[in-house]
Order: structure tokens, then C-alpha cells, then sequence
């Protein structure tokens, strides 16, 4: 099976072909960077020292040069791109018989009118918003399979939604009130050179960011509307870590009346006990970002507030990986009819 | 004026020697640590080589040497212990008049059967309950002036009530609802060992912890609802940032039908436009924990999200100097007729 | 093919799982560990969640609990323990037909007498240190293919000699006034509890240690002196970098009369271009710790500065995989009789 | 005393601002930025909130706006700009009888040759070379008195300068052989935006850079070969480390024949005993960065390699402040005939 993968020097490309190297079907068949062509992949990028030479050499990536962007024929195609530079190109892929894979914010909103009052442009392809599956497998799993084109969800989203979704659909948690605020690592801003990301500016430091307007918000809301069955608004609230990698979630929401702990978590029992990548944890343990570090793993835990009663849930995840280019590859295979945990075994680094 | 630390060897011990040494008015005249006793302390703490011979040799601590708890005759003593090792002791130190500042938990709660209930021991001294002053000058200077017992206050109870308690006691905020979601760097823990927190378990990780059981809670409450004038309840949740120094408090609370963002502004302006220790920031600026890093300065922000009309708040101080020492400084001076800020004018280090 | 670990609670130990959940050939049948035996091992390390469901039954780990190190029949045991606490019961696992691979310093150095002299205890299995082979396979594969006791080199050490040995074998370098300045993140001194350890007093903190007095020198200077064929002794210092792993060696060393760098590189290729895991980086690229991270890659450069006409080599690798567990699992492919990568191809993790 | 900063946005410029803060005996009446003419300064820089309003509304700065450098009469002018910057402006400054203390390179190397060979340009003001001292007074304190144009010391130069001087100039080193191996925090690259600065790329990483050629390499020969009395040459390697302050140099010298540990730490002693800045650490006790953390301090230790006989020197300081911005305050403070501590007492932060 030969894959490729569009934008390969951001961060989110850059995991894509380190966790691809450790899938056993598939052949890496092009790295395409429009900034960077012609450019030596693993000079660029050290950690990948001798990889070029282990590929095929017919592929054109035994010479480990990034290529502008000429994407060749191939049976998935990943985007790891900013908004706005995908959508466009997309159906010249598909038409191609090309699966393709976003990890960007293109395909991910059902309704171009709130893309374009989020994101600020005009979308590029809205013809194409109905072909598009919302590529989040522990809940979507069936929709997933059959589709062509996945928008891969945001970090965030992922985060809130694995937590949020299964008790909004059984009526568990009430609609209103809803509150997330999210911690996120640095590397969610992407490799693009800013002030604000320099280590100087950011290690000793954790701030808000994005308050009551970040584009994370809308993506939420349209899923966990469509798992409530009834309009919803949320506050979401994202924060910056002074670490690389990992998203956290605090969610509170008020239970339905008569809601108890034990019911919370038997819905996320039933949801989540045949996952291999979500993990419901012990009474007591609460999840660390670090559980989830480099892997496509998942945690969770919640409690009620005796006091308040009002229901605190925490979800975890690595945001380039469960978060992004893990996810990305978790739907390949299931759009490839492969088992969906092919190269993604790996657990987190731990120290 | 004598001044002397007991429990000299913990973070904020270490923190009062370093911002004493840069008070014109004050003579440090004694040290005290239970667990070292007989050290030297600048060769335990090197950062303060040459302190000692710049003490007064009569006073003791020209030789720099810890002393085993012995209080000599002092105008003021700071009490940097763990809770329940200050109570017991206090009666003794107040009846030789000297005057006491416990930066511990001991003398915050007004009610000893709450701290029965949260700390899990008896309250040592409950007598001494009435003459304790809580001691956030920003909030209630006029009462502390006049006392001999100052309670410092929590850190995270510091930057709560400082964002908060101006604008219930005002009645711009509804009381039912309000979530406090909190982050603090790593030194809040103490310089106690534990295998929590050694660097390769807290380093590149994010978690939550004492999820709806952190002791801080009760401290929050009373205060908060001493300034709505009723009882009231909150969610507090405290998370640990991957840094050493500083607290940012996210806090989400329902506004009385009516108030503007420009209501909640002006009423934060008035409280504190003659403070130099708060700065409300302009529009758009968020405040950032290295804002205040090293310094006694905190920073407020808030905004209300047109979509939830709920209000968001963000305060942020130095847990070891606005959130401990810095304002236990700040009270000393207060009750010993001294310019409150004598002692801490520095800034914020950054980067 | 069963394996285990005893130690498995440490973070060599912890990093040996890992890994070894990623070998295709390898059955994870026994961990023990003397101070949490009965605890479940995917309680106290929940990256590990699910595992032991996946575990056979019939091995005893189906229940996730940690054993009190009663060693079943293996094929090969990994000891994971301090030094000292190995070689007085290795002689009993290997009577027994357990394969043993040690990743303590027991049975590293040759001379018991040497080993006294560093370790200030007598060596508790003199008799074994013929048996033992120093385990670094890129420079004595052909000893250790054969052997049932292996010694896992120590993380500064592999970093070292991997860049000076061959070097030395081939005149290259002279003898006399070898410099290595050697950093190092904080997993390198392990799990256990200590204030020196602790992240407020690791973070934004940088210092040597261990200076003229680190265990890891005797190490080093036998294996360079069976190199250079001749006795010699190395400056070696060690410091603490405020990361969680890595390793950087920087090395001086005064070339051989009429050695240019053309001939060291020609050296290092030679010795490496059939080697998977070390890698000598292009002109100009200098390696850094992070290419390694998570990985069992190590990578080289160096220079003649043109005015002195010293050769500075930097050495990097990871210390947890390469400079332990990702070696350990190296020796057990050899001992085996696997491919030599078999689990280990995992790249780095960037960022 | 009216004393201004052009460069002011840089981190040496916010650095001189945050100590010039707790100056009592100068006005901060100017602050020039060429990039960011017209900024309120406390807006960029909210640490500093309130600063404006305590200026003098005479002096320009009440308005808290950064000016384009257009400087005003002053007694002294600080130059924090990086080098090429402000050679060629300074003979009006100096004709205006302004004092002029530069941070940067341009007046450092007193060989406008050697300027051009490793800066890449041609020294702009030539003529002024032999007007300038170098200005790390704890060497040269008599020549800085009576100056008006100071060139402040690099920070790898002040590190290395204060171990090595003393003991070169005595005759106890060889000049043969000097090796410096040093280590450094992320602000020492500056505010300027850069890829290899990122937090994603630096944090949980280590490297060494400028091999061979970093530009502070002249400026150490110079001075020691001014104190050793004969031309030498030096191995000087930089390395970045994950944190944003500190600078910890380790020196490798072999001592001339005879010499012992106790003769070079006296000598130390003789030179250093009235210095407040520079502190000679007890037996046992290594620098550590964070001791010197955001103060002017600095520290040293050293050991004579028995095995080897080989001296092993460190030298920590905080590479913006005695590395830099405090440096230019203690120059002032010189050559304006004030205290030379004076607004430099604050210790380091720890944690």
C-alpha cells in the first residue's frame, strides 16, 4: 500500500512518518513540502538518519528528497497542512482514486457559513463538506469504514469529545453550563516561528490563550450537538504548558437530576471497554499527560463533586499523536480494511 | 526592628531570607529549623554565600549557623512550618510580644471545626482563632493594621479572592456556579521529597490533582462568602504546571442578569487603582505566570463570552511571593507602621 | 521465548516493558521487584493500562501483579537493579539455564579489585566476571553472540567509547590527555527518591557532579585501554542537564602527528556504515540529544579545530534505550539468535 | 543620574530596566527602540506595569512610550544592541558627553583586525578602539574608573575570565592545553525569533553549537593572553542548555609542575576576598547555575584531578545579569564614582 504524505516538515508530518515507519503495510511513497523541496528528509530531520535508503528506490524516496508537491498516484494520501491550503486540491485526489486523509481544519466543519465565520475566509470546496466523515473511530467507527475523505478531529476535540459525547447521548449530563477548560503543550502551535514559542518566552511560564474565541470551539459544539441530539453552547477555554506534548481536559457539567458517579462511568465502561485506546482509570488514579506521551493512548477519569455535584472530568491524550497524525493513521487503517491498531502498539514514554 | 524565621529551610523560609535581605529596615536576626539545626546556612544554600558575615555577629547569625528553635526576643516572627506545628506554640511568642505571621494554615479558618474537617486533626489553639487577622492587604488592610496574629493567606486563595471577592461583595456575580480551575508550578508542593515530585515525573507532564478535596477549598469559601454576605459553594480543582514558580487561576462564574464586562472592569479599577501590588491589564492582554515571577506583583484580566454570557477570569501571582512570603513581608510592614511596599519593589525576571 | 525482568519498577525496568511490548518473539513472563511486590503493575504505571489482559494467563502476569522475586524458569532475565544486588545470586540463574543480562554495574568491570576500589564493596561473584561479556555490539559483537552473561555498559560509557574506541584500536589519537565532558538528563539517576532530584531544584538548573569521582571512569578507561593496547586514564566529567533523557558527550582529544579529520571520519565509517543504530551525521550537522530520544539511534560528529588542532567528537544517544534497555534488548537479540534490531526500530521522538 | 537604554525590547534591555527599577540613585529617562518606536513599554512588557506612571512626566518616559532613538542629553547611555549596531554612533554620543557602556561586541576586541576576521564585517570606529576598556571590574577595576566608553564582557568571557585570570597571571596554569567546555541558557541566543529556538525544539534537548568558531573565543585569547603574559590559544566550545538562564563553564587546564589544589584556591582567595560578587565555594560545594539564578553573583570551584593531574575548574553565573546587564550596572556604578553594588544586592531565586 503506498501512502504519502502532504506538508511532511511540520510536526504533525513529522510524526506521521515516524509512526508509519512502524507499520508493517505500508510503503512511504512521498514527502511532499512545498517550502522545503528538494530538501534531504533526514538531513533535515536527523532522527530519521539511514531512512531513506531503507525505502524503495523506485519510489523516488530513495534519494529522501521532499518533493514540491507533485503527488503521485498512491492509495492515501495524508494532509498535514494549515486550514485553507487542502480543500482546494482535495478532489483532483479523490478523482485520482486517492483516499485522502486532513489532519487540518478544512473538512472537519459540517456547515461552511460557521467555517467561514470561525476561520475568517471563505471555505474553498463546499461541495465536498457531505463527502467528508468526522474521523474520530471510537465513536464514528461504522461511518469511518466505507469514506474516502476523513476529517481528522482537532486535539482538543478529540480530548473533550471521548470524554463528553457518550454522556450527552444517553442524557446523563445536562446541556447548559457546560464548561472546558484545556491545557495543551507547545508543539499544538505548530513549527512555525513565533515570539510567543520561543523556550525563553514559554518555559516558567502558563497562560490562556484564545479566550471565549478559539476555532476549536465550533467543532466541539457541532459534535456534541449532534450527541445530545439538541443545540449547545460551551465555554472553552485552552491554556499553554510549559511542555512539548499533551492535551488535558477539565470538563465540568451538571448531572441530570438523580445522576450518579457510578452511572457516568458504566456508560463509559459500556462505550469504551473493547477500545484498545481509550482507558477508563482506577478509582483514584487521575490521568497525567505523561500516561499518554508519543502514543495513540487515552485516558480518563471523573468524579462528582459530593459538595456541588457538579460532575468534573478529566481526559487525556498526546496531541500529535491521538490528537492528530496517531488518529490520522488509526483511520487509514480502517478505511484500508486493516486492524485498526496496526503500527500504533507503542505505549507512552515513561520517565 | 528584629525579625526571624522559623522553619528557615523551606521554600518560603528561603524565600523571606531573600526578600529580608533586600528590606532597608530590618535586622535578621535569627533563624530557625527543627531538621537542621547546627548547619550553616549559606553552605546549605549557597545562593546566599557572604550572608552571614554581613549579619550582625551579636546577633547570633554572624556565625550563620540554624538554630534549633529557640525564638529569641523579636519584634516580629515569620512562621514558615507545615500546618499544626505553629498553633501550639503561638500563645507563648504573642505573650513576649512578639508579634506572629503564620504562613502556614493554622490560623486562616475562622472556624475550628472546619479545619478539623479538612486538615484531619484537631485544631491545637482554637482560642487564638478570634485574634487571627486574614491577611490579604489588598482586601481587608484596615483590620490588619492593628493586629498581632496575621493568617498569611493560601496562594491559591490569594489569587481567587483577589480576582472574586470585589465583585461579589459588589453583587455583579451570581453565587451558585462558580468553578475555579487553577494551576500552580511545582514549588507549592514544598521542598519535602516525594517520588511525585521528582523532575523526571513532573517534567514535559500536566495533571490534575486533590480533584474536589484540596484544602484550599474551605479557605476560598469562608472568605468569598464573607464578601457575598451568604453562604456559597465552589468547584476548585487544582492542577500542577510543569514549572517551579506560579499560579494562574481560570475562574468561570455566572453574571447577575444586567452587568456588563465594563461593570465587572470598573468595579476591579476602584478596588485596586491605588494597589501597586494588582494590575488590572488593558484589553487583550492575558496575564502570564511569568509576569510576575520573583515578584509580589499579580495581574487580572477578565472577559465575558458573548455566545454563554458567562465570565471568564484570569489571576495570576508568584505562589512563593504574592501567594507567601511577599505578602507575609507585605503584612509585616502593614502592622509595623512601615511603607507596605518597602522591601518589594523588584519586578518580574524575564525571560 | 520467555523473558523477564527483575527491577521492573525502576526506570530502566519500566523502559525494558516498553520495549519489549513492541518484540515480536519475546514473552513478557515474569516481572518482579522486591519493594512493590503484589502491587499491579498497570496501576502504578498506567501507560501500561491493558496490558496485562493481553499477558497469558498461564504466565502469572495475567494478573498484572509484580512478583516477589522468585524467578520462574526463563529464557532470559534482565536484572535491573542497583549494583550490588545482582552478581551473589546470578551464579544460581544461570546453573538454572537463564540467560542473564545485567543492566547494573556488577559485572562490568574485569577486575574485582578495581571494582572494590569504586564501588566501596567487595564484589560479591568474583568467579563470574570471566563468564561475563561486556555487552556494547557495535564493538564486540562476535564475543557476545556466544555468551550467557551479559554486562549492560553503562549509559556513559556506551556514548563514550562508541566515539573514541575505534579511534584508539587505530592509532589514530594519542593516549595521553582525553577530556570528556559528559551531560546527562535526570533519569539517569533513576527512580529513587532524592532532594537533588527534585524538579524545583532540577529546573533551570545546570552543574557537575561526581566531579573526578564518577564509577562510570574505571569503565570507560578499561575499555580504552584494551582499545589503545595500552594503559590510559581520561578526565571524565559528568553533569546534570535539566531534561529527562539524553546523553552528550563532548570529547578532546589531541590527534595523532599527520591525522587529519578526513581520517578520523574515515575511521568512524569503516567501523558503523553496516551498523543500524549509530549513525556519523553529515558536515555541519552536530547531534543533538533530542534526535535520540525514545530510541535506540546514537549519533556522531567531529571536528579538528584548525587552530589548536585538537578533535572535539560529540557523542549522543538516549540513556534509557541505548544506554540500557534498548543495549539490553540488542544483547538478548544476540544471545538469541534474533535479528540484532528485532523491537528496536523505533525512531526518535520530535518534538 | 539620567541614564538611558537603546535596545531597551531586547532581553538585555529588559533586563538593564527591571535592575535600573531598584536603582536608587538614577532617573531611567530614556528608552529607544528602532523596531518598536512608539510601543508603550509597559504594554509590551507587563512586568512592568505601573512603571510609566512613576517616572517623571518631564523626562518623556511618563508616557511609557518607546522612543526611536533619538537620544537625549543623559549622563549614561547603555547600548544593548547587538554587535555592528552602535560603533559607528558613538563618538556623538561621547562628544555630547554621555557615557556610553556597550553590551555588545563592537568595542570588546581591541584589534579591529581580529573584529573583522570573525565578525564578518569591518569595525565601523576603529579610531575609538583604544578609548574603550574592557569592563569586568573585578580584573580591571583601576583602568574602568576613569573611562567614559565601556565595552561589557561577553558572558562566556565573564565566566571563563574570573576562574582562569588570577590563576594565568600568577604563572600556576600552562598556557598550553586550556580547554573550555561551557554550557548555556536559551536567552543567551537573544529575543530574536528563530527555528533552533523554539520550545519545541530546544526543551528536553541538548547541544552543542558553534564548534570551533563561536566569536567569544577572541575576546577569551585576548584577555588571557594579557594575563598570561604570552600569546595562547583556547578550545572553546559553547552548548545549549534547556533552561533560559545560566552559564556554567568547565575549564580544563594542566597546572605547572609543583603547583597544588591549595595554591590555586589561594590565589582565588587573594584576588576574590573583598569581591561581594564573586564567591570561592567550600570544599565539596560545585556551582550550580541556579545559585547565581537573576543576581549578580557568581560562583566558583575547583579540583586538582589526582589520577590525572589535571585542574578542573567551574564558573557559574546568570549570563544576562553579571554575564551582562548587571555587569553594565556594576561598570556604571564605577565609573559614575557610586557604590559599585549599589542596586545589585538581590540574591539568586531558588527554586
Amino acid at each position: 500500500m503506498k501512502v504519502g504524505i502532504i506538508g511532511a516538515t511540520g510536526y504533525t508530518g513529522q510524526e506521521l512518518v515516524r509512526l508509519l515507519q512502524n507499520h508493517p503495510e505500508i510503503e512511504l511513497a512521498y514527502l511532499g513540502s512545498s517550502s522545503n523541496s528538494g530538501a534531504v528528509y533526514e538531513e533535515m530531520f536527523p532522527q530519521f538518519s539511514g531512512l531513506s535508503s531503507s525505502m524503495d528506490a523506485g519510489s523516488g524516496l530513495g534519494t529522501g528528497k521532499l518533493d514540491d508537491e507533485q503527488v503521485p498516484d498512491l492509495d492515501v494520501l495524508f494532509c498535514a497542512l494549515p486550514h485553507g491550503f487542502t480543500a482546494g486540491r482535495t478532489a483532483q485526489w479523490l478523482n485520482r482514486g486517492i483516499k485522502v486523509i486532513d489532519l487540518g481544519a478544512d473538512f472537519r466543519l459540517k456547515d461552511g457559513a460557521v467555517y467561514e465565520a470561525w476561520y475568517k475566509v471563505q471555505h474553498p470546496a463546499q461541495e465536498l463538506l457531505p463527502e467528508a466523515v468526522y474521523g474520530l473511530p471510537e465513536l464514528y467507527r461504522d461511518k469511518i469504514a466505507e469514506k474516502t475523505l476523513v476529517a481528522n478531529p482537532g486535539c482538543y476535540p478529540t480530548a473533550t469529545l471521548l470524554a463528553l459525547a457518550p454522556l450527552l447521548q444517553k442524557g446523563l449530563l445536562q446541556k447548559d453550563g457546560l464548561i472546558i477548560d484545556a491545557k495543551s503543550g507547545v508543539s499544538g502551535a505548530g513549527r512555525g516561528v513565533a515570539l510567543g514559542n520561543l523556550f525563553s518566552e514559554v518555559n516558567e511560564n502558563f497562560k490562556a490563550y484564545g479566550v471565549a474565541s478559539h476555532r476549536h470551539t465550533p467543532e466541539i459544539e457541532q459534535q456534541l450537538t449532534e450527541a445530545a441530539g439538541a443545540e449547545l453552547l460551551v465555554n472553552f477555554t485552552p491554556h499553554l504548558v510549559p511542555m512539548i506534548r499533551g492535551i488535558l481536559a477539565t470538563i465540568y457539567a451538571q448531572v441530570t437530576p438523580g445522576v450518579t458517579e457510578a452511572d457516568l462511568k458504566a456508560c463509559w465502561q459500556e462505550q469504551y471497554e473493547e477500545e484498545e485506546f481509550v482507558h477508563i482509570l482506577p478509582e483514584g488514579i487521575w490521568p497525567q499527560t505523561k500516561f499518554a506521551l508519543g502514543s495513540n493512548h487515552s485516558f480518563l477519569q471523573l468524579k462528582i463533586d459530593p459538595r456541588t455535584g457538579r460532575a468534573i472530568l478529566v481526559s487525556v491524550l498526546d496531541n500529535l499523536v491521538k490528537g492528530a497524525s496517531g488518529q490520522a493513521i488509526q483511520n487509514m487503517n480502517l478505511i484500508c480494511g486493516l486492524p485498526e491498531n496496526m503500527g500504533l502498539k507503542m505505549r507512552g514514554l515513561w520517565p
